[in-house]
């Protein structure tokens, strides 16, 4: 796999090797720094560490065991620098900052742009979040304040208030004057935007046309007027989308009164996509945030309420089965063949809804397409249904030699299969009108549903068949 | 929900309101596009639709019923240009372009970046292929078919072959006046990247940074000399985990010998990432692209192939209960229970893959860690296992006052929730290390052992223990 080993232009020679196929860092470079480190050789781990990039000495840290990840941050207290933390594991990072005083937590915070410090200041305990934004410079506790009064995951937490604004009727001579000319301004913007006199964005220029435009044109005619804005209380999730549809690399951020207030840049919504769309997987499943950098006793935590929730489900389950205990006492190999079709009724189940899950999060199932969506996964819940149906019924019939068993689950796996279609996407739709996540509690349902409705449209068929052995 | 709205200065009013709290068309709108277009009022759709940004007119398609389509293109042919096609849904736009002649395509395909083209065409039949190809000009085709010959999903694919290069020596006054001397030049770039004589990159400029340096300042004197340069060959995947770590904008695609050959931008990644992070959901559960607007056919025949290997795994578990059968005959209530064994099993299990195939795609798993997360699932698993094995052994014991039964129960709970905490991590982990991808297949192998261990543990105990009514 050498084809995928990062290439870095002009580094030190070490710095080729030390990542695995992965992209991450090998183990025999943690080891080695932290062998110098139990060593007491704090210079030679220093020398080693030193021509990383920060989101790989974030990385040696989320990759250290946990007990060294302390002294790995005496050992490397200099290079634990804002860019680091921002790169880290939240839960990692949280470690970390417990171990800090407020004033240097202050310190590092202060390094960073303000959405880097509000996502590191925000996960502290109320308490330490007062000790830490006492102890930082006015103007940058302001930001940092004003960013906390928005809600969490929203387009205020995310932006920086860092931009570029000029007025409609400056030239492109003058905005490069006022770049070259203003040490103060920020280095890390792609757009210039354009506002009104009562800072009210109206335009929008990509740091490429300006450049490719002579000095003399004035911005207004070189600026595109239609432009995505965001306000400053939309939801995370929903930016993400955003970017998303239009390729946006930054967008202006508005108050409600539609006044500019900041700008959010890709690089910080990647991250949120990434999350945003593999967290549908963990939720499903009930495991939670699923990091696996997360203090045990909260997974077990948060697994172990999920279970308890299966169970009760699990329960409510088998008292359906319950109910037939006369009917499997004539036949015991109706005991044998019912898990296969709860199962089966699980399986198809999970595939709807996992595509409804999926299609509702990246805003595809709308009004305009739900009772089509919905008459699509019957069609196929019926053809599933009469396949697995037909194919289970032919088997069974062949293997005891009778057929009326091999009718009753046929036609049992035709009714769990429709059951599963109609579940699979109706339980997720109706949980996303209500407002509630349907990652988080479809799966709960859906397979209560094709439980109870294998264990009974096979138990039951059996019994007005009048069944025995 | 009207503060997500979204918002766009300087269009007409109706734009304000074309879209629902999803940021999608809203049915009223499509409704009335497609009742102009079936009234025979060509100019009124185009009216209605001319206002939209390419990545509305893409949704319009995808939301409008799917006989309606073809309609629709023929009264927006106008509109229906490279950068709609590029934002649509790769079944619907397949359909459209199913019936459009090669000549037609060609003239679309001209018209995008080399890696939006390749998307188009990449997936057309090998003879449609070859006929696009012939209908255009020779540089078009020449780009496209080099983007071809790299393997599907890599680099290759992604980039596009227009960019800024400069040599070192440029003052940064010398990189404007080319930029602004030259039309042929691409608008849609970042970084200028700086090569040497044999066209290999050895520095980037962020746009940001030389607009704020003065023009006699040489290029080599600002640029940044690390940089992240990705292999042509390197996969689609690893592409976008790189551009999430490193914060990328822009990165320089270098040939095998180290030579620049193409930038791949963030823009084109935010799909991938997306795509990525969402498709081992669809994946784990057997429902492959998950894509609402897949042809139904297709959609079946995926679904059911799954579902039969998943018959083939439910027959192999209920054989086992198969064994016990004079067991369940002598005390039918273990047919009740026995489904809550194998069930609670599944669930655990799903909980630990979930968060192992999400660690291994993150990279977050690697070889410096998979001991250590190892012994984390085995230690939940264990608490886990004590806390629901404990609860359904007492609640057993109270219902059914059968002490005995309460015991088998419990310690089948306990060893059941340990395979699935082992299997739930193993399995992934170890289909990974075979290069197979962990997220399409561990769901089989995992739900197998719990099943499985489920019946043997919990039947196989009970006979042991000699239990019967």
């Amino acid at each position: 796999m050498s084809e995928t080993e990062p290439e870095t232009v002009d580094t030190p020679a070490p710095a080729q090797t030390l990542h695995d196929e992965d992209d991450r860092l090998k183990s025999t470079f943690i080891d080695a720094v932290i062998a110098a480190v139990e060593a007491g050789d704090v210079e030679g781990a220093r020398a080693l560490v030193r021509p990383l990039h920060p989101a790989d000495i974030a990385d040696l840290f989320e990759l250290a065991p946990q007990d060294m990840r302390r002294p790995l941050a005496t050992a490397l207290a200099e290079m634990l620098d804002g860019d680091v933390l921002a790169e880290m594991n939240e839960w990692v990072r949280d470690e970390l900052i417990d171990a800090l005083a407020p004033h240097e937590v202050a310190e590092i915070a202060t390094q960073l742009d303000t959405d880097d410090a509000v996502a590191i200041i925000e996960e502290l305990e109320e308490e330490e979040q007062r000790a830490v934004l006492r102890a930082m410079e006015p103007d940058d506790r302001a930001a940092i304040e004003e960013a906390l009064s928005y809600p969490e995951e929203s387009a205020g937490r995310l932006m920086q208030r860092d931009l570029i604004a000029v007025p409609e009727h400056w030239t492109v001579g003058d905005v490069l004057d006022y770049l070259r000319g203003n040490e103060d301004l920020t280095t890390d913007f792609w757009e210039v935007f354009v506002v009104d006199a009562g800072h009210h964005p109206i335009g929008t220029c990509k740091l490429s046309w300006l450049m490719r435009t002579p000095r003399r044109i004035a911005i207004g005619d070189v600026m595109q007027r239609e432009q995505t804005l965001i306000p400053v209380d939309m939801d995370q999730e929903e930016v993400a989308l955003r970017f998303q549809k239009y390729a946006l690399i930054s967008a202006a951020v508005v108050d409600p009164a539609g006044r500019l207030v900041g700008m959010i840049t890709v690089d910080d919504i990647v991250h949120i996509i990434q999350e945003e769309a593999g967290e549908d997987i963990l939720k499903l499943s009930g495991a939670g945030d699923g990091d696996i950098n997360e203090p045990i006793l909260q997974t077990v935590k948060v697994r172990l309420s999920w279970l308890i929730v299966n169970l009760g489900t699990a329960v409510i389950a088998a008292s359906v089965v319950g109910l037939f205990q006369g009917t499997i006492a004539k036949l015991v190999v109706l005991a044998v063949l019912m898990p296969i079709v709860s199962g089966m009724g699980g399986n198809a189940g999970t595939q709807t809804m996992a595509v409804a899950v999926r299609a509702l999060a990246l805003n595809q199932l709308t009004s305009s397409n739900t009772a089509r969506m919905i008459l699509r996964e019957f069609r196929i819940a019926i053809t599933n249904g009469l396949c697995i149906g037909g194919l289970l019924g032919v088997s069974v019939y062949l293997i005891y030699g009778n057929a009326d068993l091999g009718i009753v689950i046929c036609l049992a796996m035709i009714i769990n299969n429709i059951t599963a279609g109609l579940a699979g996407i109706l339980v997720p739709v109706c949980l996303d009108k209500a407002g509630a996540d349907p990652a988080v509690s479809s799966a709960v349902f859906v397979t209560t549903a094709t439980d109870v409705m294998g264990f009974f449209s096979f138990l039951g068929l059996a019994a007005l068949w009048g069944l025995h052995g």
